[in-house]
């Protein structure tokens, strides 16, 4: 790796962690550049503005989360078990990601339209699940509901849960943030929806 | 109502809107003081700190989500009409209260534990939904998945729609953010929920 490419590295790992721990507004270019060890202009200089560096974690997260659902979808198997697989890449995802979470919160408390790098991996990992679904019902497998509706019912409880955990723990008091009882969560949503979305039975 | 009254009221709505609008932390009491023509004192002399006013503007948001939420889970009929019943309180909270959803993001994007109204009335509507998921698979109407696994499908679905529905809009190109599509979310979760809860068939 040559040293530009390194600096760069460095840089957006760093940005990662003072992002995720404080925001995108209370962070400051000083403090990210003092902590990677680079000077004051090499921000602008690998990015552009702090927004970009921003811009370039979040495409980051969720390039890696891409990734992973794509794959999920991408597995043969019936329709139940590629839900399952699609259930499973987000909480994996999450487990190896602790700090995506936060970053993805405060990205929904700017309450401004999502930006580019959201609205095309989410949208990417979106038509993934819409395949899943559509192939599911041609196939006899899913009920014919309309398939975004299936999808957000897919994505919507995984995603909940890695952003609410904790307060779910806290409210509830069961610790369901703990990682014996998180494949507890990950396999009831999984189950649920594939009965949620499972073709009447004959005679029924 | 008495003049004390009044102004404490003013003061509470006002400042449900500043937090709505910037958070916690830009929100000033200057500014919510002045918007109530109340005194600067008004804040500390009716509710103690900034803090304590944001706690009182959450406790008021999540009282009439509870008040809904209850009253829903104390409605008779099947265990799928009482599951509908829950997510139609929901839905019909945040279409009611347009500025809940950033007030809870906000919260939420502050990473410390859950404050005690929160705990308190999300405790209470957890409850409520426990009683419903007991009594239904009491009657056998219910498969015997753990409750709060089960209420957590039923809650999550509707939190993650109101906070995420403009993203979700803004990803997938359908616009479920308008109300005439809104309907057929809501109809669409509690018919997962509850066919995803259903016990086993005979013979199946």
């Amino acid at each position: 790796m040559n040293d530009a490419k390194h600096t760069r590295d460095i840089i957006l790992t760093v940005a990662r962690k003072v992002f995720s721990d404080k925001g995108f507004h209370a962070a400051s270019v000083r403090e990210i550049t003092r902590a990677a060890k680079a000077n004051l202009g090499a921000v602008t200089y690998h990015f552009g503005s702090k927004r970009d560096l921003y811009l370039a974690v979040l495409d980051q997260i969720l390039a890696e989360l891409s990734q992973r659902i794509i794959a999920a979808a991408a597995q043969p198997g019936s329709s139940s078990q590629r839900i399952a697989s699609i259930v499973h890449a987000f909480f994996a995802f999450f487990a190896d990601h602790p700090d995506a979470p936060r970053v993805l919160i405060r990205e929904l408390a700017r309450g401004e339209p999502p930006p580019p790098p959201l609205v095309h991996h989410m949208g990417r990992n979106l038509e993934a699940i819409l395949s899943v679904i559509r192939e599911g019902q041609a196939r006899g497998e899913l009920r014919p509901v309309q398939p975004i509706l299936a999808a957000f019912s897919i994505i919507s409880q995984p995603v909940w849960f890695a952003l609410a955990r904790r307060n779910i723990a806290a409210v509830s008091g069961v610790p369901l943030d703990r990682e014996e009882l998180t494949a507890q969560v990950e396999q009831h949503i999984a189950e649920l929806v594939a009965r949620g979305l499972a073709p009447e039975r004959s005679g029924a």
